[in-house]
């Protein structure tokens, strides 16, 4: 295999919902993945929609000023049960795109079996696989008790990924593992 | 009736879609309701849902920069028949919103039928019925081809109406043409 230069990258992942919102950022740095930041944005002590939505896009926001990620990875499904509620879902996803929009930053979508797969090797995997694939891959000491910001570090690691696939040839956590038997423990 | 303080406001009124946006914005001067800019942004000639969700952002905040509205007022259909274009409507809502949100304007929303009662005083009026009704009211040569323009012209109005009936007792159109007879020729 080629000698590839080290290009660094920040990624932001966002699992945006309404009344909670995970984002995790990794840090691209040669052929290691650095875990960057993690966490939650609880919307429901917010009141009113629109106030949910002004906070997810300052927050959003914020984090891009503070880590200055080169992409955003977004975890979007496509479908759902109901009308009323995907309006809403919709909503939040374009909020926080537009903290992205704004600064031009390129944004990916990926469906969630997607990202369970791209990660676990597995598209049915449970947000607890996800997390201890995440926890082993990233090296972080305990599981976030909130899966939805293990959820977003999925999306920001699928996204390194499928990058990387069209890179270097990493086509998921699996073709990762075989091409970097000495990384995972 | 008392006397009241002249209070200048311009308002931005938004008919978010997903293949066309339709924008109108007002000037209230005291009494007076005065046009200031209306228009259509065609979202179909853009490829990609994501390049198209960055074009509602970039016009909105365009309009939001040259004029400085006070109030941002949305139309928000909150019911649809497919999940998919849902989805697709909440994200350019939210993309338009978070123009707004970024700039700390207030926006107020407004389902369709709500306004067309509010403009028309009828809630099942036709497009053509709003329109030529703006067409009195702010005094337009002619009626725009895209009625999404006047659509949104009209939210803008219904804002008007909705504050003006806590501030000085308009609730409708018709209720200022009862209070303002001279006004409507």
């Amino acid at each position: 295999m080629p000698k590839q230069t080290a290009k660094d990258e920040i990624i932001l992942g966002i699992d945006p919902g309404t009344s909670i919102m995970g984002y995790g950022l990794v840090h691209v740095h040669g052929k290691d993945l650095i875990l960057l930041q993690y966490g939650v944005i609880h919307l429901r002590k917010y009141e009113g929609h629109e106030l949910k939505l002004k906070k997810i896009f300052e927050r959003v926001t914020s984090l891009i000023e503070d880590y200055k990620p080169d992409a955003v990875a977004l975890e979007a499904p496509f479908y759902g049960k109901n009308i009323q509620s995907m309006l809403k879902l919709g909503r939040a996803q374009g909020v926080a795109m537009s903290a992205a929009l704004a600064r031009e930053i390129p944004i990916t979508e990926y469906a969630p079996k997607k990202v369970k797969q791209s990660v676990t090797g597995n598209g049915n995997a449970s947000k607890e696989q996800v997390a201890a694939m995440l926890q082993t891959l990233l090296k972080f000491d305990e599981i976030p008790k909130l899966l939805d910001a293990t959820d977003a570090l999925a999306v920001a690691v699928c996204h390194h990924f499928q990058k990387g696939s069209q890179q270097s040839g990493h086509r998921s956590w699996k073709s990762f593992v075989t091409d970097n038997p000495g990384r995972v423990k």
